[in-house]
């Protein structure tokens, strides 16, 4: 019978990044990535070591869909109202006929007569006018598995899909993601020319201030910024004077520039959409996780390869 | 110079639903459709008579998609949280560490032990696990402009689609869908083979009390159901029952049995998710139908014959 060799189960570390000593005074951060490791001390005494990839992409993209959703059509304000008011006209109604105060993000100033007077089809929520995501622009920060995910569901939308990252994709790779993108070289006209931003890339030390205060102030009036990637990869209280000052019309955000404390201005507003950095928490990621971990087991065991193996 | 031709606008006549009357005793109806119309006397006095199809397919199909992610990744419940305790790590902690108290839709009992302790990853709220769309099977009620549209965006998450109408597409209207459907002959098969049921078939006596108390009864464990056709086409009060029970698992409803009056057994859950009867309540549906009539005014001026012409 042969001996069992023995097995570690590994993850990733994000000592690098800004938050990261910030975290550490309240948390034990979590291990995921195998920098910290000694793969030379590993090699030496012959024990296999295995990382696993991110099985979350579709979850990641899940949620992006989910702030994109929310960023046209509000659907938590119409919610949040129905909670309060159960009935359907008188929901709409009441949100038709109070407009919005900019700066705290309220709804509550009055409308003109033809808004508060006119049928509620719930097409006006505080002094904004819904608008569906079909036909409109979308450009993605990033375009690896996550931002090719959320690109496919995009499409699905009826929206024009566009990516900026360090290299331009091969016209090959084009034709095997199912619908049609536009490359931007620079990041600057990505954000100046989409109705949405979705910043979907890798949080590290070139990605940090991304999207500074300069490319912000080049966005087109009221197009909505989600953040999906890493808070630090934005100016985020920038991001958030520009929306209080009506520049930009809608933030939705996963993740946070103080994480895991979130600005008290992004709070109670119609206007910006939060989810506490939970991109990929699902089961299915768990269970595939370890399923693919215990299938590099009996792969090692079978003498076989296995996949993603480090040393 | 010629005489200027006569133009009507118009729409739909809701009189034959349950619904019409009760909701008439406190508002003006709209009349959306043309059958209150006299097309005969029309047609007698030469008065050209054109309808306009709804255009709001898109935007209902994007009102549905949020609903579905709504029943799977809860999002409006770790946002309302969030809003709470603006702190990414303790809104995840406080959704995990308490359970659920399935009558009320309340969080708050206590969990055991391994939920209180382990490290919140966001997958667990209120004593459910957070599992993704992505591999789940979806069964329509309906399909046809909504429903395929719906199928397409549902089909994009990675879900496996089929669906329920009296007739069978073709194999050619198949192909030119773009995804694989299934039929199902018997809608008591599609509730009970499905993770999830969408309700998106039109609303008249042929789909009242369609999905009645004994279909219900054969839907899967934990399965959610979504109806934004017309709130007499399910059994509302028994689909509520089964949620306290836990014989289902979320309910999502754009349209209701009491409409415009909301249940208030449905109100601040987080296995429900409610939306105002604002499928189609977009800008863009009232431009393009303003388009789209007012193209048939010229085509009827220039002597054409004009898009879905009645008269």
């Amino acid at each position: 019978m042969m001996s069992k060799p023995k097995v570690l189960f590994i993850g990733d570390l994000d000592e690098s990044l800004p938050q990261f000593h910030q975290f550490k005074e309240n948390y034990e951060p979590l291990v995921i990535g195998y920098d910290a490791y000694d793969t030379e001390a590993l090699k030496s005494k012959n024990i296999q070591f295995f990382n696993t990839p991110s099985l979350g992409a579709d979850h990641v993209a899940d949620l992006v869909l989910w702030h994109v959703l929310e960023s046209f059509r509000r659907f938590s304000s119409f919610q949040k109202e129905t909670q309060n008011l159960p009935h359907t006209v008188k929901v709409r109604s009441d949100l038709q006929s109070h407009g919005y105060d900019q700066k705290h993000g309220k709804l509550g100033t009055e409308q003109t007569q033809w808004e508060r007077e006119s049928y509620p089809f719930g097409h006006i929520l505080g002094g904004q006018v819904i608008e569906g995501p079909s036909g409109r622009n979308v450009g993605l920060v990033g375009f690896g598995n996550i931002g090719q995910k959320i690109g496919k569901r995009l499409n699905a939308l009826g929206m024009k899909i566009s990516y900026h990252t360090r290299n331009e994709l091969s016209s090959d790779d084009v034709d095997k993601l199912g619908f049609g993108v536009q490359f931007y070289k620079k990041i600057d006209d990505l954000v100046s020319q989409n109705d949405v931003v979705i910043i979907c890339c890798p949080g590290n030390k070139s990605t940090l201030n991304l999207l500074n205060k300069d490319i912000l102030d080049k966005a087109k009036p009221n197009s909505k910024f989600i953040n999906v990637g890493r808070g630090f990869i934005i100016d985020e209280d920038h991001l958030i004077t520009k929306l209080e000052k009506g520049e930009i019309g809608f933030i939705g955000l996963d993740v946070f520039t103080g994480e895991p404390v979130i600005n008290p201005r992004l709070l109670n507003r119609p206007d910006v959409s939060l989810t506490p950095h939970i991109g990929s928490s699902t089961k299915d990621v768990f269970d595939n996780t370890a399923i693919f971990s215990l299938q590099n087991i009996v792969d090692s065991l079978q003498g076989k390869e296995g996949r993603s193996r480090i040393v």
